[in-house]
């Protein structure tokens, strides 16, 4: 494969000593190499694709990185990472102690804010920019590229409605290829398209917010960029740009089938073509679990409704939405809207499923606490993505949860330790409780070949001993269960297993049994040790004056990094090995 | 005083005898009440004096509690409440065992949606008016009545952005009064007040996300507002309502001095004039060591900005902005934001100190572990209003931070235990941390008249043994030191106190010292006793093998009510009797 441009691009620097005539081959160049070592080494395809062409204008036009410029959410950014100075390290890309697939600014100067969540662009290019000016560096520019997704999130609107009321130098560009990774919703995006086909005259929603506005402009026009970023760098304020682009341009498959081809895995470069799939019979992936037994559920029970804030496809709420349409809502990167519409239809005696990835969660914590839970409202949170989630690194790690909700009253929180366990649970749930509950559960694939078995009830609240053993018990939640059986069959009869689905309410008689009969505990969960489930079992051990030893497993207080799963797991000795360690070391 | 028709209307199906000419008395009547009651009990006055017509009408020609009627926030449903059968319980109102201050659905059945926390009301009308499609009930309203400082919430355009997009049954009457608590702020404050003013045409925002948009009307004119809803009611799909209406409507001096009004403790009246302040000299407020301090310090220190999402009054920031207002902000009701905002200004190092109430950043979790923490960004959180805050209730308490804040890595965490200690520790994270710092103090006023001594450096990491005893530790934190003291005093030589005012880092050394020692412990706190302080000391102790026992003592596991603060430290064992008689349980 031959780069002659690209691969004399160490630096931006580089890049503006091009002719702009260049421009044209280097961004075929770019595009060709991003297709060519994602098609291997796997990682997001069709956003940065879309942005080829914006990326080298950006970059050849203003002077980054002392203009400062944030990719939001940052799956675009492959193209502007290659031209920064990562281009040799880029086969690295999302593999441990590599790359990490999201601006980092640990990575370089040039990411001037990490991200990984969507709608943060906009508020951090403006503290920059008020920065700037505070400092008194007037001509600095700080831009921020935003997505027409990103854009309808609450959070970019709070910081549109401050930014368009100041003076600060900041230009906003909105990549509007009319898809998330799913496709746009929402009535802002209806609005987008009509401005995009000329049946609405202008963006008046923008002028409205007192941004000059300029646009729409079609994203892949290099010339047309240089012009008008050549234009804005001279405008002061706040500036807003509409450009239009198409995500996975230059991929055929990938601008036809743009949801795929957000991170298609494995391709051929040449053709798109995806690599075969493994057509062995697999466990199904937890998403798929709860998306299937949705559905089968939704068909007896009409009360069910199902929420995604934008993750239909990564959710599998995708099998609701296609089959009871007017029962299963994306209501968009809405994640504080989409709890609080929950608890509104909860309300009025319908049982909403709220699905929500334990990291985006997050967004909606003040919604969950005060607009569901003091509400004692029954609304029923699949939280998809708990635990280690791999390479999309420590943006995404849904490692907080059991923390940040066990301290709220009134919520049951159940980590299901298989996919039958999960099936069961959601049954449970729609049978009626008089309380919220959160099921959490991780990213990709359970270890069960048959799992579609009929359905049966779990009783609220009961802890199951699965493993009898005499010297230390293990009391483990979630999925970790088959890891902590696997470990205590390698000490034959001396270790016990207690698998607590219920992280709240705990098992007390349950406990009470362990605590008189051990003389030593170790918990194990898929989380931070720092106030999760460990935490609970030591709080509720010092209520019984429990006087072994106890000891917490799970995950340490720092950020981990990405990269695949079972590494990470290595990492932090939450491996089969390292447990095993562990137990050895607490047996007489 | 006489109500000859408000006396009579016990139910709204009451006001609905009455003919339409007799609301205009009515609404007179009701005004005299509110004010004749808030008077003397105290409480939030100036919003529901805005609304008592638009309150009467909406009643009057809606079919509640059939059809679905929120109250955004809250503050604003005095009249609600007193129209729908609380007339008489409504002197109660903010009192232990009262009414609530907000609305709330364990209260009446005309609460269709508990309030408390701003720009939720959309997500909730959609929800139930969602639910009322999927359920066939065609012909139910769905009312939101939100603000124009709550509509430019992040939240609230989440919610627009669906519901637009739907064919629900939704009608948003946007009270437009050009303040929240302080006047409102942003691009979008300013587009509403062009339209009022007639020099923007129309609300083409609302337009654009798809609403059929009506007004600007009088808020204050009966008839008017009668006209519209008989026909809004007739409209299926959602609706937009752009009311006008003046804070604190009919009572002058709450007209004139909007903010001293929202909530003016006890006034005369007849006069409106403010019953006279104490003049006595008090221990300040908190919120005011924090804002003047901040003062002191940015005087001195340039790189410090202040920021506040919407409580310039409230957390005192006030000052900071009055002295440099191109170094404070006021970004209006955005949590989000602020926070992201304060993480872009980190960026480029300058010192952002963002204050925001504790009960709010749960509205900005995720940004927090996002933007701020994960990127190590030296942000200072100034989190007011921690613990239980009293009259304002369940909604307000802010007892949940210490549990979902020491989840997070990299994040140091302190709680003050009085005013000099707040002063110094925000000294000490102006010269400069490498890490966020979270700093939580309470409502209200400390116990020292000198507070403003010279500024003395905090080690980061520290804890204090403030009293020697013999047999038991108090481990304490926050506010509660002076509580923990005093209790010791009474039992002579036999208790301990060390002050952790760091709940993370925990000083490691200084507890192993205290678990060699003591056979008993009890930790204190003002917070949630799940995952918080006494919870990361029971970790500890497993860690280091503790074997004593260890007593937690916090706020148990419930949603707290409303009432003065002291009363509800005692239903909780909180007060300083009960953590006596805690510590007499302890003893041999």
């Amino acid at each position: 494969m031959n780069y002659p441009l690209l691969d004399t691009l160490n630096d931006p620097l580089d890049l503006r000593k091009l002719s702009a005539a260049d421009l044209t081959q280097v961004a075929a160049e770019l595009r060709q190499f991003i297709i060519n070592i994602v098609a291997t080494k796997e990682g997001h395809l069709g956003a940065s694709l879309g942005v080829v062409e914006l990326t080298l204008a950006l970059h050849y036009v203003f002077n980054t990185p002392d203009d400062k410029l944030i990719w939001d959410v940052g799956h675009q950014a492959y193209g502007h990472k290659i031209l920064t100075g990562r281009r040799d390290l880029f086969e690295t890309n999302r593999q441990y102690k590599g790359l990490s697939g999201f601006p980092k600014r640990e990575e370089s100067i040039y990411d001037t804010f990490g991200t990984g969540h969507s709608s943060t662009s906009i508020s951090a290019a403006l503290g920059m920019a008020i920065a700037s000016k505070i400092k008194g560096e007037f001509n600095r520019q700080h831009i921020a590229v935003i997505g027409d997704a990103s854009v309808a999130s609450g959070m970019a609107f709070e910081a549109l409605n401050h930014a368009g009321d100041s003076d600060a130098n900041i230009l906003v560009i909105l990549n509007d290829n009319a898809i998330g990774i799913d496709p746009s919703v929402g009535a802002l995006k209806n609005y987008l398209t009509n401005v995009k086909t000329g049946s609405q005259g202008q963006d008046n929603i923008f002028e409205a917010l007192n941004f000059k506005y300029f646009g729409p402009v079609d994203g892949h026009d290099i010339d047309k960029l240089l012009e008008i970023f050549n234009t804005l760098k001279k405008i002061k304020g706040p500036k807003f740009l509409h450009v239009i682009t198409t995500k996975g341009k230059g991929l055929k498959q990938a601008e036809t089938n743009q949801v795929v081809y957000h991170a298609p895995g494995k391709f051929d470069a040449l053709t798109g073509e995806l690599s075969p799939k493994n057509t062995a019979v697999q466990p199904p992936k937890y998403q798929d679990v709860f998306g299937l037994t949705l559905v089968e559920l939704a068909k007896k029970n009409e009360k069910i409704v199902g929420i995604t804030p934008a993750m239909p496809t990564g959710s599998s709420l995708k099998y609701m939405m296609q089959q009871f349409p007017e029962r299963a809502f994306d209501v968009g990167i809405a994640e504080q809207h989409a709890v609080t519409l929950a608890a509104g239809i909860a309300c009025v005696g319908l049982m909403p499923f709220c699905t929500i990835y334990s990291t985006f969660l997050q967004r909606a914590y003040d919604q969950l606490i005060h607009d569901v839970a003091l509400q004692k409202l029954p609304v029923i949170f699949c939280i998809d993505r708990a635990g280690l989630v791999g390479e999309d690194g420590a943006t995404h790690h849904g490692i907080f949860d059991l923390s940040y909700l066990r301290c709220i009253p009134n919520l049951i929180i159940y980590a299901p330790r298989n996919e039958i366990d999960l099936r069961n649970i959601l049954y449970t749930a729609q049978l009626g409780l008089d309380l919220p509950i959160a099921i959490r559960y991780p990213r990709g694939r359970g270890n069960l070949l048959k799992w579609k078995l009929p359905f049966s009830t779990i009783e609220i609240g009961k802890a199951q001993n699965l493993k009898e053993g005499n010297r230390i018990a293990i009391l483990v939640t979630g999925h970790f269960t088959d890891r902590a059986l696997e470990v205590a069959e390698s000490f034959t009869d001396r270790i016990s297993v207690y698998y607590f689905g219920f992280v709240k309410p705990l098992d007390r008689i349950m406990l009470q049994r362990i605590f008189s009969k051990y003389a030593s505990i170790v918990t194990l969960e898929d989380g931070v040790k720092a106030g999760g489930f460990g935490s609970s079992i030591v709080q509720e051990a010092a209520k019984y004056n429990y006087k072994g030893d106890i000891r917490i497993l799970g995950i340490p207080d720092q950020f981990i990094e990405h990269g695949a799963t079972e590494q990470l797991y290595e990492s932090v000795g939450l491996d089969t090995e390292s447990l095993r360690q562990e137990i050895i070391s607490l047996l007489p």
